[in-house]
């Protein structure tokens, strides 16, 4: 049952000892999203805390700072920012079919709470928080604004994507106000790598590929090519921007090794290429700007597949 | 003599055949100001031009599609986004002494107008003149608003760097409005290269240098390195980005040379520590997260001196 925003928040006050979960391989909005809305409820005098399959990758640290840790048996389960019950990971065994409310921005978004508030207009799952949190009455403080930009800041690439509106823009204002170390939060999240990273992002632009009149531009980033850099995991993500933004690139791939027989797709598009239709061939999804999905072969045999599915769609575009 | 907004409006208003210079090698932020205050003057009935003593790099072009061009006698002579006379170029032997008003946020502006009117707490030339047209009388179109937009966002590296305030973002949001293409522009100016370009960024990786416990990264580009990547002289201001945005760097030095005995520094600093003030110890300037300056040597020459001068300032800081 999709809720508005104000049903939302009014049977959020209304609960007691809430957990709130995130999606595996948290990002910046879920996390945010966690982080303020566990600030607000524990503001409002209830006991709440934030859940993961994963754990919080360090540069997110800083958002958990002043949130107090509570131990309680939940009574109430929400999710934020997750498009599908599958995304809890680990933690769908224990919560699966039993989440009551989802608050989330992604289209993809399969109503399997009870409750559902989808936005998909919303650049962030914290651009909806920032409206819902007042709604609450919760008054806007320094903590809860930082997360909130930090989900905003992160999910719009800085305010460079197609999501960002001009009531995204404002909303990030009103945070600002707050006095939210926006260029402090900005140069964490986007200005700054590591060492490794650094090797790492320069084997992947040698490695880089084209096809389809240079249309179709793909990285394939071997388990090799990571161990030899240094980087880790969480670093890959970073490099999922790189081929898209070659000059005349409407398609850009990311394959990353993840086995010896499972490849992980980034897919980001230019409009009015949908990211998401081509990863639905493969079974995964997103928005469409950009989309992921996974494939059971080796990293070559992904190329080949994924290649080949995405030069038939543009030439379906034709 | 310093001017309020609304005696620069109210002056502008009487002119005739105006003449609209902007800085050597033109950005994004002077470019904007002069397609926006020419639409703005042209719609008001009046004759203007914008002129610059290099050419318009061809990713702006974009900006100038709907302005008039227009042959006259300059009558009225405006300065925008220039800090100092010298950065005319080759139009201060023309214009020197002759400018008329100077619109700048640059806080080291010198001054050198009739009339200037310096707002430093303004992200870029372009947040100015979204609030001056208003006053003028001009209604903001989709032209001027894309224009304004492309100069406030390549002045803060998308709403990224330190000089964002809400009202910047507030002034975005007005322009996002009027229905600028906020994406395309951002994609166009911050995520579209060539390959000659990701050729160039791997060889300056590769080229890092630390000093001072990792707080100084250097690199020192080379024209062979320039050359061997295919890259445009004005591909390398996407490098000065890079040495500051390894983790644990405080600043971050570029060094470009451009001839024998001619290297060109790029500084990026993390507050406390000003950029400009380094610069300015070899008659360069800017703003406190990013300036520059000359210096007359070889490369590796100017390597060793700028670095001795920022450990020594580094050391002064503790």
């Amino acid at each position: 049952m999709q809720i508005s925003l104000n049903e939302a928040a009014d049977w959020l006050k209304a609960q007691q000892d809430v957990l709130l979960l995130c999606h595996q391989s948290p990002d910046g909005d879920c996390l945010g999203s966690g982080a303020a809305l566990c600030l607000a409820l524990q503001k409002l005098g209830k006991r709440a805390r934030v859940d993961c399959c994963d754990p919080v990758p360090p540069r997110f640290a800083f958002l958990f700072e002043t949130v107090a840790a509570q131990d309680f048996v939940p009574q109430t389960v929400v999710s934020l920012d997750v498009a599908d019950e599958k995304l809890l990971g680990a933690l769908q065994a224990q919560y699966g079919g039993r989440v009551q409310l989802s608050v989330d921005h992604h289209p993809s978004n399969t109503r399997y709470a009870q409750k559902n508030y989808v936005q998909p207009s919303a650049s962030a799952t914290c651009e909806i928080l920032a409206e819902l949190l007042p709604l609450m009455g919760v008054p806007m403080d320094l903590p809860i604004a930082t997360a909130l930009y930090t989900g905003i800041c992160t999910d719009t690439g800085c305010f460079q994507y197609i999501n960002v509106t001009p009531h995204t823009l404002r909303t990030a204002a009103a945070l600002l106000d707050k006095g939210v170390p926006a260029a402090q939060i900005n140069h964490a999240m986007f200005a700054t790598k590591s060492r490794a990273l650094l090797r790492l992002q320069c084997a992947a632009m040698q490695a880089l590929r084209f096809y389809h009149d240079g249309e179709i531009a793909v990285i394939p980033l071997s388990l090799d090519m990571l161990h030899a850099s240094g980087a880790t995991d969480d670093d890959t993500d970073a490099i999922a921007a790189i081929p898209r933004s070659v000059e005349g690139v409407r398609l850009g791939v990311t394959l990353k090794e993840k086995g010896p027989a499972l490849v992980k797709v980034s897919l980001r598009a230019e409009q009015p290429i949908s990211a998401a239709e081509i990863c639905s061939q493969f079974g995964g999804g997103g928005h469409p700007g950009a989309a992921g999905c996974a494939l059971a072969c080796g990293l070559a045999e992904a190329e080949k597949r994924f290649v080949e599915v995405a030069q038939q769609y543009l030439e379906g575009k034709k």
